[in-house]
Parts: C-alpha cells; structure tokens; sequence
C-alpha cells in the first residue's frame, strides 16, 4: 500500500512539473508586444532572444521526459537510470530558467555601465508575459528538485534499512 | 585497496573542480578594461553586471564546498548526504554559468532587436578575461556532474552487488 502511495506522489510531482513547464512554455512563445519608436514598429517576440530560445527548448525537452517517464511508470530496473535522468532534467531547468532571468533582468531594469536601456517601459505586455512565463519555468526545476531527493531516497533506503 | 583507488580518483577529481572554481572567480574578480567613449572614461569590471557577481558567489560556495569535503574524507555515513549537497552545488554552478554566458553572448553580439550594443569592441581585454573565466567556470560543474555519476553509482553499487 505505501508503495502504492509513493507512486501516487511521483506521479502527482510528474504531472505538476508537466503543468509548469508547458505553461512556461505556451506563454513564453505566445509572448510579443510592439512600440513605435521613431515611426518604426518594433515588436518584441521571445525568438530574438537566444536565452529565451533556450528557455523554450529545454522546457520542451523536459516535458517530453516527463510524458515519457510517466506512461513508463517507475519500474525498478529503470529506478537508477530515472535517478540520473532526474538530474540532468534538474540541471538543464536550472540553467535554462537562470539564462533567461539573467536577460529578463538586464530588460527590466538595463544596464547603464554597457548603455543597454530596459525594454519594458516600451513593451510592457510582453515583460509581462515573460514574468509569466519564468516564474511556470522556475517552478519546475523545483518540483524536481523534490522529485530527485524522493528518488534518492527511494534508491538510498533499501541499504539504511540494511544497516539498521 | 580499490576502495582506496576510488577515494583517491574523487579527491583528484574534487582537486581539479576546485582548481576550475578558483581560476573562474579570480580572473572574473580580475577583469576590467576601460574605454575613452565621448572623452567619457568608462570603464566595464564584472561587479557592474549582476549576473557575473551571482557567478563569483556561486563559485566562492563551490570553493568553499569542495575544500571541506576534502578534509572530511568521504566517511561511509556522509555517503547520502554529499551525494544531495553534490547535487545542489552542480546545480548551482550550472546555474551560474548559464546566467554569466547568457550576458556574455550579449556582451559579444549585442540585441539589435532590444538595442543593446555589443561591448566587446571597446572592452577587448574585458571580454577575453570573462571569457577565461567564463570557459574555467564552465569546467567545473562538468567535474562535478562526473563526480555526481560517481557518487551515485558508488551509492547504488551495493544495492546491485546484492541483487546478483
């Protein structure tokens, strides 16, 4: 019954994780605004960005792992193996999500000492939209975050309970 | 004595993470070129830009990490406990790099969409020196990811072993 329960909780954390990272996702490529400046449109789209190219990829990529791993259920063979996957999802979410808030950061508020103006004075629905989405992309690295800490505690308390 | 193989193959590997870290953070808090712009001095060093002093931190915790865990030794009862802290700090470097690299790109190639400038023409020397520290700090959380993978793998070898 409680490994029932365990799985339960996977899948539940899986399935949020899921929830985070397509939500990050649709709304970042769903993000633009435009500004006249000087008689020209400029729009803002998230594809001028590559930090926010790499936001969207590794976002993509970790929830196609997350529907696979899922529909895989967590067999015990494959125990090991998710483990470390786990980490390299956690890692790329980490880094993806810190990439693109280095840049938000930078339109947000700009950087005088290298003359970069912020941006979102001028397309403030698309800062918006990008707050969004970052704050969907930063919880998934949590939630698996999490995730990889039950794992390990799943893989670990077969041998604390060996040494009891 | 393949134990003590393996204790000496983590310490190497440990030594040359926090060789990585070290030579990252002194070149970054190192760097700093300056350019005559409109009879203006201005000059770019890496605590300007948040991103590159959230990198330095990043780095002075993994130091600071990685020379403690050397002096503990990897005690059997730690096992569990440094594979997670491991695990956090490659997240955190990995994090980190992603961040400063995110900067550097526009430093280099500037947005001519958000019209930010590239730097990098003025500030040649800046930019090569971040680069160093950029490539040393790139370094280590591979290492670690390594030594991660090896931890997980000495941690989940005797379930294994007791599963033939």
């Amino acid at each position: 019954m409680a490994v029932e329960i365990k799985k339960f909780f996977f899948i539940v954390l899986r399935l949020l994780a899921l929830a985070a990272t397509v939500v990050a996702i649709v709304v970042m490529v769903r993000s633009h605004d435009s500004a006249q400046v000087l008689n020209l449109t400029f729009t803002a789209k998230y594809n001028n960005t590559p930090a926010f190219k790499y936001f969207v990829i590794a976002e993509a990529i970790a929830s196609v792992y997350t529907i696979i791993v899922i529909f895989l259920s967590s067999k015990s063979l494959l125990g090991g193996l998710i483990v470390i996957l786990d980490m390299v999802i956690t890692v790329l979410l980490s880094s993806s999500i810190s990439a693109a808030l280095a840049i938000a950061q930078v339109g947000k508020k700009g950087n005088s000492h290298a003359g970069w103006l912020p941006i979102c004075g001028q397309v403030p629905k698309f800062c918006d939209q990008v707050t969004i989405a970052l704050i969907a992309g930063f919880v998934a690295p949590v939630i698996y975050f999490v995730l990889l800490l039950c794992s390990l505690h799943a893989v670990l308390s077969p041998i604390l309970a060996a040494k009891l």
